[in-house]
């Protein structure tokens, strides 16, 4: 079985909107409000923040559930990463996801700035420079056989699908409307012609696009 | 995180059957046809019987894909194993599943007749007598903190769930009419008392339903 990459619970707005406008430090999603878009996830027994036994264990459920099944290696864009635009100038700060991120990999931030690596918890941060394909075929070797997870955010998905990189996607559309801000697509149906499209209507309120690519 | 009892990919047919009549050793599903009924799981990337890299990844591949996912041991039927009745005669028939069955973890056949344990690939199958809540117990420590899988068939799911021992069930209906055989319920709403429920329709047919139970 070939290595493939991945897209996985990546939540955009009704409207195409993967995050809002003026990211911060303190407002990654911009003026969106991750916890609105994310909600069915976050509601989830298997969500990776969950501590408690509680949670949902419906349609919602296999799909947070599914997040590190046979993945080897992260990538993500920058700004999933941090705030920051040009050379990296504070190398104290060690970006968004805590002192154990939820990712357990190596992940490989996209950024044409030079950055040491270092390991948070079990995951270690790569940032590299480069064509998505190279990046792939870093994290691919990295990955051990395993799959990759593309992390987003909706830029850099669209760079991967622009470069017809991309195995499958899950993307879940939420019931919320951003008006503007980062933009994965103005429909799904962009997709159509590489991808099979499975489309799922949750009780939680989202619909899931599950995209298979077509045999070439 | 407590050891869950699940169901998983169990199929029946619109009129709530998960076999047809008179098994026989040719017929594991007596007058149903196997293919027909589980044609969704089979046409899925993740089938495990599944040898060449193709297949579908939308929906019914997140259910398929999940079915080994944490799970320690498995607990079946009799008749999930083999078409006997009555005591064990012929030690040397290993039953239905073939020299490298799916399971790869140990398997409790439930049966009033003993019979001694033995390995086929990763597979260990143990044969044992006794109350629902007596063999759960034995497969969660066989499970060594893992879920335990409740294989099926019908009989042997509506005994536990009868007990009130089953955390989850994943119950595929698919669009076929049996008109008889062995029944799993009338009507899923028989379950909605104690459980959550998710419905989702899928693209290829079958009626997904998801249950988890309600906090006690």
């Amino acid at each position: 079985m070939s290595q493939l990459l991945k897209v996985q619970n990546f939540t955009v707005s009704s409207d195409g909107f993967g995050a809002g406008e003026n990211q911060t430090l303190e407002r990654p999603f911009g003026h969106a409000d991750p916890r609105e878009l994310m909600a069915w996830a976050g509601a989830t027994a298997s969500w990776p923040n969950r501590t408690d036994d509680g949670g949902t264990r419906g349609l919602d459920d296999y799909l947070t559930r599914d997040f590190s099944r046979n993945i080897g290696a992260e990538i993500m864009g920058r700004n999933k990463f941090g705030p920051q635009r040009g050379p990296w100038t504070d190398h104290e700060w060690q970006g968004w996801w805590g002192a154990e991120p939820p990712f357990h990999t190596p992940v490989f931030v996209m950024t044409h700035y030079y950055r040491p690596s270092f390991a948070l918890g079990e995951t270690t941060f790569h940032f590299v420079d480069g064509e998505p394909a190279s990046v792939l075929a870093r994290a691919k070797e990295a990955a051990q056989g395993k799959d990759v997870r593309l992390g987003g955010g909706a830029t850099t998905v669209r760079e991967f699908l622009e470069a017809d990189l991309v195995d499958t996607l899950h993307v879940a559309v939420a019931p919320v409307k951003l008006g503007g801000g980062v933009r994965l697509w103005e429909s799904p149906d962009e997709l159509r012609d590489r991808f099979h499209l499975d489309v799922v209507p949750s009780p939680s309120g989202v619909t899931h696009h599950l995209f298979w690519r077509k045999e070439r």
